[in-house]
């Protein structure tokens, strides 16, 4: 069976296997405080064009949601995000259990804009209510859509206005940075965002999310945040040496071009095949609605993950390629579908 | 000027005031252990037919619903509400602060259906998302409609079915108690619900929600968390004594059903006015839809407060009556009313 | 019997009741923002000296406590007390619930001094810790001590000097200021101290804390703190009612100083009778050791708290009085010591 | 520089990083329901004798102890520790952010017994006062110490007689489990704890603790708190991988005996040389009191960390081995210190 269910599925990149290796029994000192997390650190200011942004390193998304909430907001604040956002559906409650209302807008394309900012604004307008405080994105989003720099630059505009922080979940950021059609760069990200981060984990390292912290209000005692949450990995050169690699040269970017090429190359052959979409996506997730006698079909030999029922007889799912997908992979899906269709 | 903007801006009933200075210089137990709240419980208990319900008093609604929501849930069970619950709306994130994440279905006249309930579950399936562990409704509610008994046990039944407790806010429970149309009885809500509280707050009372506890799931250590969350208020007694007061014969209903009968007279006159309404309302909450020129008119003599913005030249608003509105001030508005619109 | 329990036994001054009475029917804004609360405040400020102080009324002192530390903490940071704090002892846990630590040095006399703050400071020195950032004292204490002036200032500078606020708990202010031996003023808190509380459930009201900040980082949002925790009273006019008197003249001060000298009345009579003492206290709360047989002889008559056992045939024991208690219960209760001693 | 600083200073044995790099390319779900981790957790139970208990892999020790305590106790309930407990010391304050009370008892060993435990009990006797059900222990305790089975029996029986979960610490199990004197075996902790983790992070694993509940009512839902506490890992295989490598045969405990060996021999050395020690340890922790001028001489080519001073010219120091502490190192140790007592 071949998997097309997510992007975390396999391992990591080899050059990242191979410094493991080479470093196994080099002592350093923990908790991130050793040579490797400074060198990935200094090379993602670099890669930012952002000399005095706090670098540091987690292991997950849900832990640097969690993390930068709890640090940034009092008890009374919340913070607004997409219906859809990671945040709101997907973390188990992690951002009310740290005590914080999470106010969300609909939104069809998994992108928030200034308006529906002020419309969450306009109806929180004493203490009986919370107060917005950060506005929270994922880019690309969890439906595979991704922001423009124009997009990105109208809600950092927004948020500023309204004193709120903007903080831009990059769990998928390789993939939306080498979408079709993307012109946002790593240095505007550190110009609009309060906070942001890089992700690793989907993206061919292990695991690990490199989190970047702009405004320097947000940068007091990041550390005992980190800690605190049980986000503080006690071997943290394992997440210096990850983030070196990924930063060497074009790499975080050629690994995530791949990813998306993949998906887009099975998007390719469903348009042939006058297979519709849930939505458009340019990025490494799509979603096409199949009929279900197809899907059967399909699941014979693939893992394919339902994202929706569309009607009586057409599901829509969630197919995901990653940095590690084979090119035969994504052939014989192709292949199949060419030969459900023809 | 006289206000009609909520039914808390006056004091408490006569009785009360008398029987607090009548005990005023006795020695009593304090934190709720004294003899005026037993007595007052067990005047509850006879009422709503359940001699093991345990009974509490604590001084305002949101207290007792954060109180009761963080000690009936674990860290990742989440409460289920109409959109515009008071603990989804009104309590500046009471509930997420102890930790829950509050889920809330759309819901035009402020009522939770088991179709609403169900659809919620339907969407938390799994560890990466909340769990639905409790449904919180008001009754009357937050925009004056009120549960029937069948509509209330078809909930109640859907609760229990899937494994959720009914938790019944009653801040306003004698308006929707007293209310034509309703057939809801104190001993069935005991029947129905898990918790629920009678409100004596906006019914009489300087201040007081009884709460009635009917699941012996719920019971264990409750004092506990009434005195973490700052709700055990020290002279127990003046609880005890207000409710002892306000469950002598039928004063409870009866301060209520003047509330909903100032209200109604004032709808009525609406109507006669040809006035529409946002919602049909039979309680002591009652929304017109007025003209703005009519407003300030009204505005120059009564405080009243705006609901929604309708439409360019109308507003929906408010119009609030107690158990102290007088009728001498109801008619005072009802002949405003009748002045501008003929 | 006659209770000598606590200072909370009783109801309220008369004027109270009276003023109540008078004011039961008119109409105020809820929640606070009555003229009643804003004519309280101002009398306060006047007292205390200070323009620009925030002054809230809270219903309780664990209410304060809470909603003050949540307020002014992000989430690693801890409070500094004594060990017999009322916040680490006696809350069921609420600070720890709002998310905080409580750091506590041991300390005999309930007091809290600059070294035992340092000492606790030297103790957490990174971020694998949480960062001390508030100490927290009672004055009266818990025991019954007070602080003078220059006590009260040197542990001011300590605080300030670290980067601490300073946070005291008056729920016996006005014990403390009356004592024997107390050079501390109103104004002199509000020069020394960051946020305080003037405590009304205690010294003859029905119940109410005025809570008063002086540090204007701690003032923004502050009535969203309120209401999140639950601590915000519908008919908020009820504290301004009952704050506008006790603060009129010296009545705060007078009834406080009724309650020590009942105290202080036994306390020598216990002297006289050669009774050991626990503790010296001066205000209105006594811990006498007694002779087991003594002791059980007295609550043939009288309502008596065990502090702590001492030997096989002694017992410590709290004697408090109150704004209410009868010189003739006082007296009684001296003649009974007599009685056993002679 | 050789570094004697901690046990988690280089990365995993050998075996970790070959089984890491054989399946890199794999495909398996994620979050740890793929096979390895179930391999693993089978491994485990066999080692445990527990058929029935249920094993989930978390990332590191803090994360485990703030979720283990998260979804254990109820808001009002507390966890009893000995002082030098990690989660009342070097945790941030995890426990009380999830909304907990530390109660600590002194221990001059880092040892809990059961007298300790009633003290505490015996002074949390209401609702005003938090509630302890749940007992924390570390073994190997933080200074090194470790439980005989005697010990832990009688703890466990206290615990249970009082209605307290007894919670182990196993970051440092191997330690402890090889120490010589310990008696006390993988089955019988099943036996005695309610609820216990085999650290991985510490004893040659790259990270991971792998937690065994052995209550039921312990059990439920508990995938949903790893989630909400940020430590659910994506790639979860990576755990399974590794305690799958590290339970095979004996490695686990033959990883742990090297590491005190090595802390031994130089323990022993010391003694040859008459350094006092703080405590007797007789795991891969020791603590030995340094003349100052010795300390620096061995600081020119050690890193030794800091514990506590003891005198105007001494200086105890942790002395720490892992399981990659090459001998050579602890030879070189040795050397310098023969060097410079003879």
């Amino acid at each position: 069976m071949i998997s097309f269910v997510n992007d975390y599925s396999e391992g990591a990149c080899e050059e990242i296997l191979e410094r493991l290796a080479a470093t196994n029994h080099e002592q350093s000192t923990g908790y991130g405080l050793d040579p490797y997390c400074e060198r990935a650190a200094e090379k993602i200011r670099q890669a930012i064009e952002c000399d005095d942004c706090d670098v540091h390193f987690l292991v997950g998304g849900t832990q640097c949601n969690k993390t930068v909430i709890a640090a940034a907001l009092r008890p009374h604040e919340a913070v607004i995000c997409a219906e859809s956002g990671h945040i709101n559906v997907h973390e188990s409650g992690a951002i009310e259990n740290s005590g914080h209302k999470v106010l969300y807008a609909p939104s069809a394309d998994g992108r928030l804009q200034c308006a529906d900012v002020e419309a969450i604004l306009a109806k929180h307008t004493d203490e009986h209510m919370v107060k917005p405080a950060m506005v929270y994105v994922s880019d690309a989003t969890e439906i595979g859509t991704f922001y423009t720099y124009a997009q990105l630059k109208a809600l950092s505009e927004c948020c500023h206005a309204h004193g709120l922080y903007l903080f831009l979940d990059g769990a998928r950021l390789g993939n939306a940075l080498c979408a079709e059609g993307n012109d946002l760069t790593l240095p505007q990200l550190a110009q609009l965002c309060d906070v942001f981060y890089i992700g690793g984990t989907k993206n061919g390292a292990l695991f690990g999310e490199a989190l970047v912290i702009v405004n320097d209000a947000l940068k007091s005692d990041f550390r005992y945040h980190i800690k605190q949450n049980g986000a503080m990995l006690a071997k943290g050169r394992l997440l210096g040496i990850q983030f070196d690699v990924l930063m060497e040269g074009d790499r975080y970017l050629r690994l995530a071009a791949h990813a998306n090429a993949m998906a887009q190359k099975i998007a390719k052959v469903l348009k042939e095949c006058e297979i519709p979409f849930l939505i458009e996506s340019k990025t490494n997730q799509i979603f096409p609605i199949l009929p279900d006698v197809l899907l059967a079909r399909l699941r014979e030999r693939f893992v394919i993950a339902d994202w929706e029922r569309v009607d009586a007889t057409h599901t829509a799912v969630r197919i995901v390629t990653s940095w590690d997908t084979q090119e035969a992979a994504a052939e014989e899906l192709c292949k199949a579908l060419r030969a459900f269709t023809q």
